[in-house]
């Protein structure tokens, strides 16, 4: 089952409160996915996650499909069960993986041939068989497997994969049936707003119950990414949700908002964590630095996240320089709280139409 | 403040069902610390550990004045502050890890002289100075500075090193005077029988609150240890506690407690959730083997613990084939609580008279 309700519109900008309904429960819009790339968010338990309030994870057909393998994930019921997860679960296709991890990959419009960066195995992933994976898996979102171009890339080479993103999206669509599942399509285009309008047109036209914005957030200029993001407000439907695949810096998330993006997702809170690094209202903060030895005062002194009502940050220093893996914990907990607390502020600001005021104060307050 | 009441004696042998009461709350006899060696139970929170109901941790001396040092937890209000545990805590004296983890070391009389197995930097702790640091970190109960003499070793080796030992516990007990903390010595002597007599006596005319048996489970044969242990048994105040220092595998947790001991530490259920091992009732699993691969039951099916409530050995083993910390984290987790839970057992069947019985259907059905 899936649907997406549109709540409210903020007054100004293009600012939208949603609801998805998924086979896994409701999940209010706009809300960042924190990333489970093999069936975990890196350090955080499930019940970590429903105290955070997360209601929807991703994670990586890719990972997943080389190890463990989407036929023993099936065998637990789906990653629902492997990870022991109630609430919902998108997962991406593999598609951009498979073009950034792989040491060798070779491109046909059958599909893609790569090697496995864990021990270099011989792969063959096609439309056809990622569809079959996804749907081993068991997510309540599948995404379709696209080809991201890279950045920067020519005009041809992006027209390229736009066309066969397209193709393979019509292949996805008709291998796909579970019906407790959605599949949404991807739009590339790379920094071209006519294969952009393009890449959308076509898809609208497969009629995709939502759509991800893919191949943004790889090294252009963020007024190009805002620019494609104003574009892609103009085309998508209104009444079906946009993802912003990858993107999930704080400023980022505002920005995506004000654009009309209901939906982000980003390693970057754990991966954060993992450098010994915290959000806290007035930017980030690199905690393993000597200022904060003698700092018995909370990661985010605002925030009331239980790592910041229990532990300082001279206690996580002490744990990052002495190797133990509870600062990643403790760390990655409280920024996937961070970026989750973000998003219910936004839908709150955007209920009461006053969006353009919260994304303002928060941006004043925020350090780059 | 500090007290031991003996609550009941099992019929047959010495098993012995007591209460202490600590600076931070009471703590029910026999138990199990889990080690906190640099203020963290390595992978799980304090949260973690009032849920599994862990009443005492002990964490390191030697670890923590070298890293953050001492000073610095003082600010922090000690170690419970620091590292915000309400529970009680033990630090042992850092006399074993000085023996055991520095490169170069030189006894004297006077102290030890030894480099940071960290930075190389040279150091010189006395008992003096360990009692100085002891009482900035705060712990509930804290251990005299002792020699621990290897095994194996000669009677004149592990003679002068009971011998040092005396006289540096004369030393602690002039140099303490925190009143919330209770200073425990340490009976050395290795496993020569007169020596650890010798050792007993002259500790007890000390009149310490409590006494640790050291030096044990350093590689002598376990017949060695146990009549060691009958011999405490005999010759240490029964009432007074009896801590069995660094010893925790299951069996011989039993093995102690029908031989007196009322405390034991151990690193090993931590220790082995790195190497990917868990408890069961039948003893030690390797989670990280293939056969597990579909084994979609808890790890131990017996267990009411959150990891094997909600989570299976073959998510588990594609956590640790993956490299994820979660890993390390749900093992650890039920290793403790395993061990905890033991201990409550083992209290509830000395209350009843049943402990006999108890010890041998667990040893039946626990394969070593």
């Amino acid at each position: 089952m899936f649907q997406f309700e549109l709540l409210h519109a903020n007054k100004e900008g293009s600012a939208r409160r949603g609801r998805l309904r998924l086979s896994h429960g409701l999940v209010e819009t706009p809300i960042f996915m924190p990333v489970g790339t093999q069936a975990t968010v890196k350090a955080l338990s499930s019940e970590d996650l429903y105290e955070i309030g997360a209601g929807i994870i991703l994670s990586n057909t890719y990972h997943l499909y080389l190890r463990p393998g989407a036929e023993l994930i099936a065998k637990a019921h789906g990653l629902h069960g492997f990870m022991n997860w109630k609430g919902g679960i998108l997962t991406d296709s593999g598609g951009f993986q498979v073009f950034s991890l792989s040491p060798l990959r070779q491109i046909t419009d059958e599909g893609v041939y790569f090697n496995s960066h864990i021990d270099g195995s011989k792969h063959f992933l096609t439309p056809e068989k990622v569809m079959e994976i996804e749907q081993q898996l068991g997510a309540d979102i599948a995404m379709c497997f696209d080809e991201c171009a890279p950045y920067p890339c020519s005009y041809e080479e992006a027209e390229k994969a736009v066309e066969r993103t397209t193709r393979w999206a019509e292949r996805c669509l008709k291998t796909h049936y579970r019906e407790d599942q959605a599949l949404f399509g991807i739009v590339q285009g790379n920094v071209f707003p006519e294969l952009r309008e393009k890449s959308a047109r076509d898809l609208i036209a497969l009629d995709f119950p939502g759509y991800g914005i893919g191949g943004l957030s790889v090294g252009e200029p963020k007024k190009e990414m805002y620019a494609t993001l104003e574009l892609m407000d103009a085309i998508l439907p209104q009444e079906k949700p946009r993802y912003l695949m990858g993107v999930g810096a704080p400023e980022d998330l505002l920005e995506g908002v004000i654009r009309g993006v209901d939906m982000f997702d980003c390693v970057l809170p754990t991966r954060l964590a993992r450098h010994g690094s915290a959000y806290t209202r007035e930017g980030r903060i690199t905690v393993r630095n000597a200022v904060y030895a003698e700092d018995f005062g909370a990661l985010d002194p605002s925030c009331s996240c239980c790592v910041c009502q229990n532990y300082s940050r001279a206690y996580i220093r002490h744990l990052i320089k002495a190797g133990e893996i509870l600062a990643h914990r403790l760390l990655s907990y409280h920024n996937v709280y961070f970026l989750t607390k973000i998003m219910e502020e936004i839908r709150k600001a955007i209920e009461e139409d006053r969006f353009m005021t919260y994304y303002q104060e928060f941006l004043d307050k925020y350090k780059l």
